[in-house]
């Protein structure tokens, strides 16, 4: 059975997928709005857990549409969770099992349960979630038994996830991201698989 | 990393142990309220898995708190949750990760996010459910490709959930179980484990 996990080259999708590859054929699917925006950090990344790599193309319609929510919100959760859901229904196309590396106490993106039996009604795929049930303190023992991980701020980090494009296209309308997202965000970047 | 999970015999609790074992040292462990009640056909289930089991005795006074929960309710939900939070205070004390079997649909037994946070904080234990980002298709996809599963009505089939013993504290009272659970609650018990 194939499974098509939503990867951002960071630590948590990079844990999903290998969970998930214990039981399901995995490719690994990098969503960008941009389709010339190219991901080698993320490729490398995929590389490092010897699993294939899809680039996927969200649109540059998608983030227009999402910069206008996240500026209507003023805050960013519902666009990235609407960025989410979207990039999962284009997997859903594809694949009978889309994964991502949600985890216990993540809040964005999420899916609500109601989303999830209505998006497995209408398309016919099921939707898992390997590290829902773990906490954080589980994920990290994990992740540093299975992963090497660099870590490093939004933006200095090249990972794949919605975030970076987002603030450059908040950027070109002449808006400061940093009034819109939260400071301090720390993302991961897999380089490299541990032998265990 | 020794992890102790929470082990009926049945098909997801044997699922999550398999899950479990790929990163944790796994100990199976099973609840009864009499010390006395041997669970044999659990036991073999656990060999079949060819993991470690421990019998747990939770106590005749438990059980009759138990019943006394169930009939103040009128149905089995807050007693079944209030057993399953004591098995995992227990295990928890044992190990420092504890988990279970439960799904993305299962209602009960089912420790709600908050508690889940008082546990871990008050315990200092992680606990796991490997199968909480999973729906029931997908539970039931890698149980067939993993384990021998047998199925029949509570009472029929000798797993060691915990409402063979509230059925039997009931009628103990002269209460006709019957009354008090739903109809056909269909259960699974592991026979034997594939070769994958």
């Amino acid at each position: 059975m194939e499974a098509g996990v939503l990867f951002s080259g960071g630590k948590d999708s990079a844990l999903a997928a290998i969970m998930l590859a214990r039981d399901y054929g995995v490719e690994l699917n990098t969503c960008v709005f941009d389709p010339d925006r190219e991901v080698p950090e993320v490729r490398a990344a995929a590389a490092a857990l010897d699993l294939p790599f899809r680039k996927r193309v969200l649109g540059r319609d998608l983030l227009e549409e999402a910069v206008d929510l996240l500026l209507t919100c003023g805050y960013p959760n519902d666009a990235i969770d609407m960025v989410h859901r979207t990039a999962i229904e284009i997997l859903s196309r594809e694949y009978a099992v889309v994964g991502d590396g949600t985890r216990r106490e993540d809040r964005v993106p999420r899916i609500e349960r109601s989303e999830v039996q209505h998006l497995e009604m209408t398309t016919g795929c099921s939707y898992v979630r390997p590290l829902l049930g773990y906490g954080k303190p589980e994920v990290e023992r994990l992740a540093g038994r299975l992963l090497v991980v660099r870590y490093g701020e939004t933006g200095v980090i090249g990972n794949g996830d919605y975030e970076g494009e987002i603030r450059d296209a908040l950027r070109a309308r002449g808006i400061d991201p940093a009034l819109l997202f939260p400071p301090h965000h720390l993302q991961s970047l897999v380089v490299a698989r541990k032998n265990t």
